[in-house]
C-alpha cells in the first residue's frame, strides 16, 4: 500500500527526526532519511529541495505543533497568571510527550542550520504569549523589561526540564508542576 | 617555529570550537581540524585517541574554564544572594566573553556526543554552587526544592542571554545584568 502525500511528508519529518537524534546532522545523509521513511531519494526531492530545505522545514513544523498546541483555545479573559500558567503546563506537557522531537529541535536551534530560519515569521505564531506577557506589564503584574527577557526566564528552563539530554534522570519525571511555575512566575513578577 | 606541547593541544581546541561552530560536528573531519590548527593529523592523534575523544574533551575543557573562572576567588562568608550574584555575574561575563566557547558546547551538551561524557565527575566542580543553594535553603532564604531545579532556572537562562544563536541582536549585549540577576534570584527565593 502506497502512503498518501502527507503521510510521506510526515514520514519523512519522522525519519529526519529519529536519524539527527540517532547519528546526528551531518550522518543523516539524504538516502538515509528517504530509505528511513520508507520513500526513494527521488520522492524526498518533491517534497523537499535539499537536505537543508528537509531540516529546517522539520524544525518549523514542530515549532508550530508547539505553538497550536499550547495556544489552540487560549482564553486571553483569564487572569494574567492563570492565562500564562496553563500555556505553560500545556508546553511542559507538550515537550515531554515528544521528546525526541524537542530533542531535534534543541539540536537544530545551537547549529548553524538555524541561521537558515525566518525567525520573525516563527514567533508570529507565538504572538499571543507576547500580547499576555505585555498586558501583564501594563497592570504592573509583570516586570517592566523586554518581553524576550521575560519568555527566556518563564520558557527557556522547560527545554532543560523536559530533556533526557540535560535534565538527570531522578529530576526528569519527577518535576512538580506548580513548583517549577510558580519559580517562573516568581522570576517575571513584579 | 614549532609550538611548545600545551600551544598544541591549545590550537586543537580553538580549531575544533571554530570548525564545529562553522560546518558542524560531522563536516569537521580530523584531517580538516589538524590543518586549522597547524599541526598533522599525526601530531593530533598524540594527544586525542580519535574525533570522539577530542570533542569531548574540548567540552570538558570549556567547563572547566568556566568553572575556575567563575568559582575562583568564591568568598562563602559573603551573604546568600551576593555570593550567588558573583558567581552568576561572572559566569554571564565569562559566557559573554568567550561566545564561541559556548555556541560549541551547546552545540555539544545537544548532541549524541554528550552521553560520552562523565557527568558526575564534571559536576563536582561546581561542588561550591551546590553547597550554597543548600546553605540558602536552610537559612529559609531559598525555596526547598532540589538543588538541579534551583540551577535551572539560575543558570539556564544564560545559555540563551549570552548565546547570538538564539538571544536577538536587539536583547545581546544591552542586558542589565542587576535586572536579570534579580529575576533569576527572585525565581528560587521563598
Amino acid at each position: 500500500m502506497r502512503l498518501k502525500d502527507n503521510d510521506k511528508k510526515q514520514a519523512l519529518f519522522n525519519a529526519t527526526i529519529k536519524l539527527v537524534n540517532e547519528i546526528g546532522f551531518d550522518s543523516s545523509s539524504v538516502s538515509k532519511i528517504a530509505r528511513e521513511a520508507g520513500v526513494s531519494p527521488a520522492t524526498l526531492y518533491i517534497y523537499f529541495d535539499n537536505k537543508e530545505d528537509l531540516l529546517v522545514s522539520t524544525y518549523v513544523q514542530i515549532k508550530l505543533k508547539t505553538s497550536k498546541a499550547v495556544l489552540n483555545d487560549f482564553d486571553d479573559t483569564l487572569p494574567i497568571r492563570e492565562a500564562l500558567k496553563d500555556i505553560w503546563v500545556k508546553m511542559f506537557k507538550h515537550m515531554t510527550q515528544n521528546q525526541d522531537e524537542y530533542k531535534f529541535a534543541v539540536q537544530f536551534a545551537n547549529s548553524p542550520y538555524i541561521s537558515l530560519v525566518n525567525r520573525e515569521e516563527l514567533e508570529a505564531h507565538y504572538e499571543p504569549i507576547l500580547a499576555l506577557l505585555q498586558k501583564g506589564i501594563e497592570q504592573k503584574l509583570i516586570k517592566n523589561v523586554e518581553t524576550e527577557l521575560l519568555t527566556v526566564f518563564v520558557f527557556y528552563p522547560l527545554t532543560y526540564l523536559t530533556n533526557p539530554r540535560s535534565c538527570s534522570g531522578s529530576l526528569l519525571g519527577n518535576i512538580d508542576i506548580d513548583t517549577a511555575f510558580t519559580m517562573a512566575w516568581d522570576a517575571i513578577k513584579v
